[in-house]
């Protein structure tokens, strides 16, 4: 499994979220407390929309563990951004290298995943043959993430994101069905076409991986009217975690099991998500 | 492009022919003097059979360049082989990862390619869903070569090695006419069980890249009575390599265009290849 | 800190004791138990004499984490040796990077190092201008280990490898003392010629790193006479690992603290390790 | 030996010139033209200042061919610079690692290198003993060229750049007698405190390693004026590059053997190199 977060918000140095809070990423690295394994030792990414920069996002992904990425450190002192995924990678079974570490990219959109597809292996041939073959060349690596990603672009993410990613789901459960595989999906997911961000939370059997996502920033430094690091966050902040960044009582919320929520500017929204078979 | 050799003989550390010779196949990973590219960089692979190891060959792969792998070059000297395949890459555009490095493994059977297939991108989802599903969860990588070796393995590879090479050849250039795209396939290729080697040198405009064989030990001793090396070669001792390891006059025979070749105990044989649509 | 393995005894296959016991070093890689870190993932070593090969021991060195190295779990499955050392890093501050990979070797000599000099970095300089300058150009890395390792070699490493490393700990509290920097010295050390095998466990504080010896084979299979495990390690067998490899009562001896010992046919000794400043 | 670029002008995307130009220097990495070797494959470093970031240079710097380096390309996508070296590498010995990587850093100070010092091994004991002993701690890799910059260091780089490169040439050439060495110096060197760029080149044989700059862009433009990459580049343009970057007839001149040059605002600067024994 692995641990991913997402940033919406005032441009930000990224080495704010990434390496300076106590349970940041990076520390989650090597010393996850929520997750399946508390090592995520198996490569690292980070994709960013530039203030100034093209429209596309920028990726830098290194296959090495997130701890010891010195490039990695270089880039969060000096590049920030009101927009970013970053992911670090605990393997479930396939290669350890860069065509596989998150965040994927297709032209303007960014996908990271945190999960599995069960018995991956057994059912990746007939996940495969479903992706439109206008978007399977764009497949690089061999992971069951960037699949569902692929299935998602087939069935529509560019233009209903949710119900591209119910679809994706129901798809992934249906073919597992078929080959006998009980309970086979489970994910949290974050995309984002660079303005609009997304967030999944979804398992199977319902018992998801934990996601959060910040307490209104306004109503933290009320809570908080001396906290510096609180005053240096814009009201429109959004960070969505796979675990807290840090001990603030209050500060996250657990995103419900089985629900999808959208940051965009003019108010956020959460729904319930449910896998789709047309 | 790439280039690779193939020793089948009495034990010898591998670093004799990785190494020691003047155009060694590490040298041509800088210097190749016949390839599409003067430098193969892009990764490097040896697969081996042990003298007392197990009956499956040992792969090391590394995604550095050849000429800077120190462990490779610590491997070569304390590793003898009886039969072993090595081969340095030259990316045509897939990712630079151990997944796509040479050679490849399925059993016994070991796999290396110098070549393309032109448009790759555009042809491989009809090239992979011709993949036998038992042979498709194998597919760790991302290059035509590894296609094409499980291309192979479904046309029966394991019973006729040379017939089902010739259909996998039939059956991309069927593809590929299908979409258009001319001339389509550019191979040398060495494939093994572990007892015996087979060869193949084809290209579908017939200009296929350079491969060749050393000429039988016992002829060059004649005629080179004072030559040390030679004495160190068994008289079974067959090399087949994309360029000469050295410049001794007679010591290496072209592989003639469009032909497979195998070479096993009790005499070698060589055939016209034609490419085979069933 | 890290964690690792010296093994003497009958050739056994490298995977026996890297990648097979339940708490083989491997494994260690990602969860130590006695470690001051669970993860050991900043590099891999290997060194082996080989039963047929050259006198001088064969390196395989990763920078990745060790769960990861599919080129070691290769090599394991082939490689056999009757006296190897193998190591698992976690960097307590220099470069990940082969160079700092354990073991080291010099000529027949290998060395690995569990531990860290306190403060190394304002201590190195006096340390390095120690090493004599016919060993200093084989410093390859940064680590204070390799350094302990030159300066060992400086005191006679090869002729009296005991007093050598007194020695070399006493010169380091020595250096460390004019530099006020207190308990500078946190080692357990395995150095072999590839004939003997010597162990170190010494820290100035006297409060050292686990390290551990197995119980006499021929004892192990008397207590557990139907464990087949034990039936195929030799009598001689000697296996010194920082943390045991399993949970068999019995099996594990604590090596004691500030203490050295042989590894030797016809009679291992163990002796107080008492730091030396000439 | 190797092949750099230094960039100084207003700001622009790091890929104009690392990757745009005919002969770029990623070109270089595979195909140099003008080097010792025509690959430089051992690594590749960017050190760059940013528009708004920190006023320390922010660094990547990438083990594998600069060809094939995919952060590289990304970065080289988003990051706009008005100051920026960039390197890659072809080894003379020492390991391909990160820390051996150029630009190499201090304080607000970077520093790249093409060349070496003539039998190293031998000489870097001495040379090592003469840097001073606050600058010492941050020699991270063991390439002649980061030594060479910790020398500068020693000898007042901070204060005056050129003298403090002649007294470290001159320093090498002593020591150099002194064991016995001819001709040991071989350097082309950029460095920059983030607001001048310095430019040194220099042999001890009077052989130098090409280096060029280009000429004015305005006297360019009046030369082309329907060239329109010219007119992306501003007046005050300096590129130092070790090769040309295309072949447009005046646009380079070569800098003269053993001089120095200082690109700053209000008026470049070009002065004769002698090495300094103090």
């Amino acid at each position: 499994m692995c641990r991913w977060l997402a940033y919406s918000g005032s441009p930000i140095l990224i080495e704010e979220l990434l390496y300076k809070p106590r349970y940041s990423l990076i520390d989650q690295s090597m010393h996850s407390r929520m997750g399946v394994e508390t090592t995520n030792g198996d490569g690292v990414g980070v994709g960013w929309y530039g203030v100034d920069g093209p429209p596309e996002p920028t990726l830098f992904r290194g296959v090495g563990p997130a701890w010891g990425d010195v490039n990695l450190r270089e880039l969060g002192r000096s590049i920030s951004s009101s927009l970013f995924l970053a992911h670090i990678r605990a393997s479930t079974g396939t290669a350890v290298q860069q065509t596989n570490c998150h965040p994927f990219r297709f032209g303007r959109w960014l996908w990271q995943h945190n999960g599995s597809i069960r018995e991956f292996a057994r059912l990746k041939r007939d996940l495969v043959l479903a992706v439109d073959p206008a978007f399977y060349p764009s497949i690089a690596g061999s992971t069951d993430s960037e699949v569902m990603f692929h299935l998602a672009l087939t069935f529509g993410l560019e233009d209903d994101p949710v119900r591209a990613v119910e679809r994706m789901a129901g798809f992934v459960e249906s073919v597992a069905r078929r080959h006998g595989v009980p309970d086979p999906l489970q994910m949290t997911v974050a995309t984002t076409d660079g303005e609009r961000l997304w967030a999944f939370r979804y398992s199977s059997q319902r018992e998801s991986r934990s996601l959060f996502v910040n307490t209104a920033v306004s109503a933290l430094r009320e809570l908080y009217p001396d906290n510096e690091n609180l005053h240096r966050l814009s009201d429109e902040t959004r960070i969505v975690v796979s675990e807290p960044l840090g001990e603030l009582p209050g500060a996250w919320q657990p995103v419900p099991e089985s629900s999808w929520g959208i940051v965009v500017k003019g108010g956020d929204r959460l729904g319930p998500f449910r896998p789709l078979e047309r």
